[in-house]
């Protein structure tokens, strides 16, 4: 994201909840001369639950002392708490891949987004099993690959998925990409999957979502952003949203409303995401 | 509701679509002397869909007129469009019957309301499957019939609850009423019976909802008031509306953010209802 | 709008309010075979107000009847109740030149969602003040016109603007154009035009507004689009909506999610505008 | 609140932001054995702005425990800072005052959240200027003093209001109270003291908010709780909330949409005050 302070890092914790984790991490930092910006920490019980804190710090000269603030805190604080940790340059942006298949309002808007500086990422690589977009993908100067997948092809597609993006990229992005990422390719491709879906109340199952919330007359559409896991729409929920919509709307309009909604939620999550406001906790979120 | 014109009523007409019915009914009334105030349409598709009209008019002497209105209209329009019609005067207020089980908030709001002079409603009854609230209820000067309900009393309890309402309410409203009602009874009461219910993205079945709406972290908590069915919480959808919550909230204050959202919407629901605002076709409604 | 039904028109009256009206306009359509599909109609007081109706309706072969529809609407009708009307096919999209100047999100939003279909418009032309968004805007096929204004220039370059918009285009759309239209301009121009800008609880006056909002602590940031008139930011609202937001978010995060929001409520106040669903009424207007 | 913890107590704290502020008031709490349950923090900027944080912890027999902490931290945190703070059990309900004139919506959903254990308040008083809700919080059991103002006699109404509430109470709630209070009151009654009043986009200054805003027709009703200050509707925001509304409603109508979200901005906004959540920096507020 255009102009962020080089000496701004981010540093998530999470360990068992125990006395006095806060006053040795922050006392960790302190010792190093990094001012603690902002800080947010959360804790499901304090006797035995989980507890999950995230720092923004300055630090003069942070690029040359991240290594050694990795290696110092593993040793001084993540052992004795046994603690998972990252910590991160906030002017690093995230490398994202974009999948999608012919629905183009959330891809346009990250693409677009990305461009205006508003998010903290760079967008390495569109992957598509429709040719449709390519031009599209093409005048914002990102790599579009079409990699079609049917049913017989689907192992051989993900083969060339995981060859085209593992190591290379830190998130991937489901923007409408209408095809299920198999257990095995989540597993291999190693970095977070975010996926978009649109969200009823009450909620329906199958095709023609929309037709069905019309048929049912439901008075609002609303969309979610989830981390993706191999049980279909049912990974950790990151953001969610709705619009009001009245019968006047035919399906096409809810259809379109959803659009709306869609990219809007879809672009907080990957925003969040990226400055590492989401801690996964299990089948929920927290969002600092 | 305090001040309503008497001279005041509202028409709503359903019947298959077909050209002139707007012509046909807005003659009729012109030629009475009854002046259009308000007038909203919708249909499900010019050939061969389903017509709704919704009409507020101004006629002097209305109360006096109303009979003759509702016998002509019979005769020169209904019969010859195949409609359904209702006439009513908008300052005859809706006799209703709330039933509650413990949760007091959404059956407070209403009792509030009404006393107010906010909702065109006059309240003839609670009944309650437990006595918990019959002092609070008392204090509005409304009666309280307490009717336990058990498995093996059900029918009984059904009996009674039909020998105290029948003939005497035009509506019952389900305020957090925590039986399931039969569809004998539903039959036999012979008016709308609305409920209202929690709502969320996604859906949750069972006991605990916002046990399971906590660890699922679920970032909207929503309710929805419909007619009740049969089928439990798939009647035709009145109103819904969400509150957003954030994975601080408790399950417990997840909840009373839900209570706030479900006597919002109930009070909603009442409302529209009552000024003839929601018709309703199949599974879906239309709400002017 | 793609696929829209070239037998479905619209048709605009309002008139001091008097009996009669609807069976008077739904009389004259329905002898000419025109069904209504949808009809709206609003009065500000039965006695003396001022009564506004919108129709759509379905006529085989319409856009060869408009001519002699408006004609004998114009005798038949309009001239008995010395009503204002207007009829139009809605596949027919409406020409709209956007202004802008350097913010670019409503102006990008408008143009992609008129490539989509999603808006039932025609973009003729692009003028702006600075050269910048010239390239963005040829991608998309469209025309742009760099018209500097500085205080001495204005009202040349005014007369310039006229000299390319009169008679061309239906609807002008001020994409977060930066310059104040003198009276002599929105006069001659002769169609309406709209504008954005963002709104606050409470209102802060001149520069630095998202830095104004800050320093206040406003939990809430909003974007009004209303027809532009002499006096700035004061014309009658089409829509306005709001975003929350939290002392956490800088002033400039504030211009984000309020460019968010800006771009939202133009493109509905667009669409509604060019669906004749906004009728304005004096100072204020009538949304159907 | 029915069944808080009493071993959970909060620390708020204020002072210039430096290096090592978090790490020696965590120290401090770990040293006593108080485990932090929940912690923020803000900054204005690291470099000489002004840093808040609150922290939630659980200390066993913090009702005997909380003298000393107060003092040692007093000694050897808060000097050592330059910082202000206060420490508060959580279990100890805010006492409040609720001064009120003719309008009852906000002052009885105070009344009756209070009563159902849903504010951490004790209502210890209303005070009005009119006498007409006297039985209706009489029978909550909260007593009810009427003190008439007019323009003569103010001075003398605040000084019985003084007398009533100096030192007995822990905050002012303005539940639609419609007199100004003097900045002298202000000064003297020494507890915080919070408004609600409506707003709207645009604002509109003067008598009959509601027929302006119908007027130029608004499609946001607003509302927003403060912090009362010398200049009316100037002090720091709480919170803030809108609906929507459209043309068809009336004033009398909006200003019943009005009154519902004025009622839930309030509570919100007094509940987040009691719970400490609401830190005052000058004129704007960090809501925790």
């Amino acid at each position: 994201m255009t102009g962020t302070d080089p000496d701004v890092g981010r540093l998530v914790v999470s360990c068992t909840d125990q006395p006095g984790i806060v006053a040795c991490v922050s006392s960790f930092l302190y010792r190093r001369g990094a001012n603690i910006v902002q800080s947010d920490q959360d804790s499901t019980g304090p006797a035995g639950g989980r507890f999950f804190l995230r720092i923004v710090f300055h630090l003069p000269g942070l690029d040359k002392e991240l290594p050694r603030l990795e290696r110092e805190f593993r040793q001084e604080v993540a052992a004795r708490l046994d603690a998972d940790f990252r910590f991160r340059a906030a002017s690093v942006p995230t490398r994202v891949a974009l999948f999608v298949s012919r629905y183009d309002h959330c891809l346009l808007d990250l693409l677009w987004r990305a461009r205006r500086g508003e998010l903290p990422i760079e967008v390495c690589q569109v992957v598509s099993n429709h040719p449709d977009l390519a031009d599209e993908v093409s005048s914002f100067g990102v790599a579009f690959e079409h990699i079609p997948v049917t049913r017989a092809t689907k192992p051989e597609a993900e083969r060339r998925q995981l060859g085209l993006l593992r190591d290379s990229v830190d998130l991937v992005v489901l923007a409408r990409y209408m095809q299920i990422l198999s257990g095995d390719f989540l597993d291999r491709i190693g970095v977070p999957v975010i996926n978009i879906h649109h969200s009823f109340l009450p909620a329906f199952a199958g095709a023609g979502p929309y037709e069905q919330a019309k048929e049912r007359g439901v008075k609002l559409i609303g969309a979610t952003a989830h981390y993706a896991t191999e049980e279909l729409d049912e990974g950790p929920i990151i953001e969610q949203d709705v619009v009001r919509v009245s019968h006047r709307a035919s399906a096409r309009e809810l259809a379109r409303r959803g659009a709306d909604i869609e990219r809007t939620v879809l672009a907080r999550a990957v925003t969040w995401h990226c400055e590492d406001r989401v801690l996964v906790n299990g089948r929920t979120t927290i969002v600092f």
